[in-house]
């Protein structure tokens, strides 16, 4: 039952026994088994008895492991709404822990990270509620004043905490042309200020934890977000500006002193992008890259694009480790950072 | 900054203290933590914090334990490359538990199955390899006769020792029209067999294990795989034939007399749909409902379709527990059921 | 502004003139432009100067042009909720135009094809509605009797219906085991009957045109539908079986048969890969495939998979023609269709 | 064959005559039907009679055609890498007829629609060569000085070409701190001296069409780009800056004084989320809108999020009508352009 009428088949020999199977030498699949009991390190190990996906996460560990170490420079880009979906601890804890040397991300992670950090909170909610169709649904959370996130809910009123915590504790302390960075950075300062005063939160998040590290926060579209809205806002009635191009320099400065460098990317779009492009201005490029996405390459975008096409455009090195998990990124982050810091528990 | 010039805001009380927010009711999200050592079980639990696929994962852990538990009739379906990607032995160590009542899989599924039955290997592979072209690549496996599914190799020659396999020990004790679920039990046997008499694994797989434990595999469009091609080569040269129809009864049966009932669903396709059509001829419908899928809804297929869609059919019952979770199986299946595991431990 | 000092840009003569370009000799992307008024042919000609997918609506356009020309035997697969969502007719004309020698697809197709024929109608619906969930919307359609998919509505009583014409015009001409081709044949001859007395419709649909042009109905997983649980339940009452294997060698026998051979692969699932698959039993393989679907290849199961993958196992010719195209296929369907027509009338 | 012994069915008089069938009241569906020699018109009338994604391509463009009159306010968001790969035709063709008021890309799409206004060309390339692995192609499209873009080329020296362009052309005209519209206004200017100057191309493109028609482009990550890389290193040698801020208030006034305004998006990212967040600031929302996407909403991403979430946000008007279509943007951009273009002549 073959298109040949081959005689081979087992008795042939052993699998690799033939000479003209130069492709064919790879080690065999085992089968992933699970257990009561067992331990995330377990598990992983199990995914890279497996294929597909399961063996990219247990290479994503393996990478994001070697990128975590001292001497490599890591770039994190962390898009979508990665902050109101519960990953701001695991982020923050990276940063704090000292895995990741600069941050890019967006405005909307920036604003729900300082919601936190003021004692607001995001709330389990759902896509669609009991006696009420999706429209219906949205229409009444307009009606009640709670802003929905997928299946997250956020009361408006947080936005006007965020805006009294901008003009109290940020704003007054930027005057003239500042840089994103800078921006960032302070709002990093007066999250961990206001939380250290009030004692609203054990663990001050993610820009606290930057500021707190030195690690900067790139935000390129930070327009794009409620946070850029309130600067606009600022820029109207006092001498405020933000500089589109003010901390570029020195985001490309880590890129080029970086002897080894590593960018793992959370999420597609401008973050995703932005990590990779700063070696286009460098002579060098990722010798490491792990992306956790959901975005498909078909169509064409960058946020799914394989990371073997960066290899093309010189953001990668050629011979550069680089895997892509293609899954929930809410699922796989945690799995892949908890996976990775036992890699680095054990050296 | 907001369209309505409300006073509101932080102002007005807390966050539920407003009597006109019946929708919003709901716990604030915590944020998932991660550390070196953690369980399967601890991160579950961090799921649950969160929201979006990890808050999908967190739940799907919880419905799969209640069926897994001894009063729940639970029918899995499996479908996709699951076997040949390395989730054999979970599944196969679920069956061997007692979580599984009836299991509907695919052709594919039980034809590498077997193949590990008796000491083929499936092995790590590449979509693409060094020196070639994806088109080049798959021209040089074909040259090298080995067959490719996504990243995973298998070599030809197994098939002419499954075929073997099928003529020395599955045929011989098959004559005239049997039921595909007899067909599919004949195979395990002949799988435990072989295994027994030679010790080619520790473990003999998904069909023996099933026949070992009287759970049914049913398989409805066998004909469409490479057992159901030798199926029908066996019927071209011997009184045998395959009744299509003949399993269905047995199946039924069971939906119909389970007092509650489950669907596992691994995967879309027919195994999905074949699942839980089988409440359509029964009074009841499942209690219970998780999907492990990729595939969106979008599409209006069923692979896709969401588990509430099949309450307007009957095939769950109003009040049951689904939860649907959007991402890769592989990563997917030994997650749900290490967490399901560790649930039952704890009862 | 580059990682390379090179020197060269725009200066070093015109793009290709480089003797070291070996890879860059492509043709330049013209633009796509549309207009009021155009044809889609002129369409399908703008798609042809873009790329992704665009240009692979284009290429599938040549490709199922050659593949519907007389002497490319044409295998055609079908899976999805093709006909409830309105795909039907687009289907039938290309049988009852000669563009189909073989008919691969599901039971629900055949069910919802012949519900038409008999005088039943789909319904337009919503995934939700006002005033209600998504859960509560299904609970409330449960309740009035009508089925949903996805955005489709169908009342039950038409399954009523569909039973009195199965026991009608369909059963009392099956006796004893038939093969699935057999019963689907029936089937199609007892629709045109029932609409050629009755005149419920102008044109009788899929499984009519399939009679009246000898073009055989395949359904490997024909119990996995309402179509199914009907055979089941006559099963049960009269001496009547289907044999699944009954028309596997008439299927093998045209492709054995095929001086060259298409596969035009609407949707994955069973229909996809029965149609690849009966090349395993050939010497021959496919030599032209196109795919329309929606499924990612990067989950590794076969509905995403790409046809390159086929090659491998020897289900195309190396030189084959294939191309996929990722959308949705009640849009890419009706657009490739007329896309071919519009070829074959040029000739 | 049902749960209920209900002796309703086809008996109980026709579907809609029951009394207590309050949600089923929609219209059936008919079939589409495609022939030789149709036009784009009749294509999506035929999409208007089937269900699922063709229904949302018909009323997309149904809705589009609304916007695209006179007295609808029109915001444009254009992501993913519409330039490079063809649609830069049909987007300039709508801002040069009126259609579009404002315009949210990004820096990349400006990059590629430079390159070709001062005679650069993107090239029909391929993800993986003949001889090549994925990786290898990369590496050797590295060596060959030739960016990928999933299927499409770009030799390198058009950078270099950029780059002249930008100093010669564009930089010389800002000084001090400007707007990023001022910017992009500026590119569009020297894009049409350029090409009117050397006749490089029939059509200026984009930016130059947006600046003839006096049409604001907003890109609000312009630093995420090579323009945006260009114009850091203009910044360092010249007194040159970009002000983040300077052009929020121009887009948040144009939304204020719509009386009537429509939102339409293709591709998701920042252009999405830029266009739908700017009704934050006003007393009003949106009217109409239409996204044309492949980002799957199930990852709680902003990309793939439905419209209705933003109504949560008073994002869209209560009333508003909305559709997405989820199918790949090179594919339905150019066909809901078309199918709106007709509907306007019609007018």
């Amino acid at each position: 039952m073959s298109n040949d009428d081959s005689g081979s088949g087992a008795d042939s020999g052993t699998e690799e026994s033939r000479p003209d199977r130069e492709e064919f030498r790879h080690d065999p699949v085992d089968h992933a088994a699970v257990e009561a009991g067992m331990s995330v390190a377990d598990l992983i190990g199990q995914y890279g008895r497996a294929g597909i996906g399961a063996a990219s996460v247990h290479e994503a560990v393996d990478v994001t492991a070697t990128m975590f170490r001292e001497d490599v420079t890591c770039f994190m880009g962390l898009a979508g709404a990665m902050v109101p979906t519960g990953m701001r601890a695991v982020v923050a804890d990276l940063i704090r822990d000292g895995h990741v040397d600069a941050l890019v991300t967006t405005g909307a992670n920036l604003t729900h990270d300082a919601i936190e950090a003021i004692g607001g909170k995001h709330h389990h909610g759902r896509e669609a509620a009991e006696g009420r169709s999706l429209r219906d649904h949205d229409e009444r959370l307009r009606d009640e004043e709670v802003d929905r996130i997928y299946n997250v809910y956020l009361p408006q009123e947080h936005f006007a905490a965020f805006e009294s915590h901008l003009l109290e504790e940020v704003f007054p302390n930027l005057e003239g042309s500042v840089s994103i960075a800078e921006f960032t950075a302070e709002l990093g300062r007066a999250n961990a200020a206001v939380n250290e005063r009030e004692g609203v939160e054990e663990t001050p998040g993610i820009a606290a934890a930057a500021d707190e590290h030195d690690v900067p926060i790139h935000c390129p579209a930070i327009q794009d977000s409620v946070l850029g809205l309130q600067a606009w806002l600022r820029s109207q009635v006092a001498p405020f500006s933000l500089d589109a191009l003010g901390d570029m320099g020195a985001l490309n400065d880590l890129a080029h002193d970086a002897e080894t460098a590593g960018a793992f990317v959370v999420g597609g779009g401008v973050p995703k992008n932005y990590v990779l492009q700063t070696m286009l201005v460098t002579p060098g490029a990722y010798d490491y890259a792990v992306q956790l996405t959901m975005d498909p390459p078909q169509t064409g975008g960058l946020s799914g694009a394989t990371l073997d096409e960066a290899r093309s455009w010189g953001k990668l090195e050629k011979e550069a480790r680089n895997v892509s998990v293609y899954a929930d990124a809410t699922i796989t982050l945690p799995l892949v950072a908890a996976g990775a810091r036992d890699r680095l528990v054990d050296d």
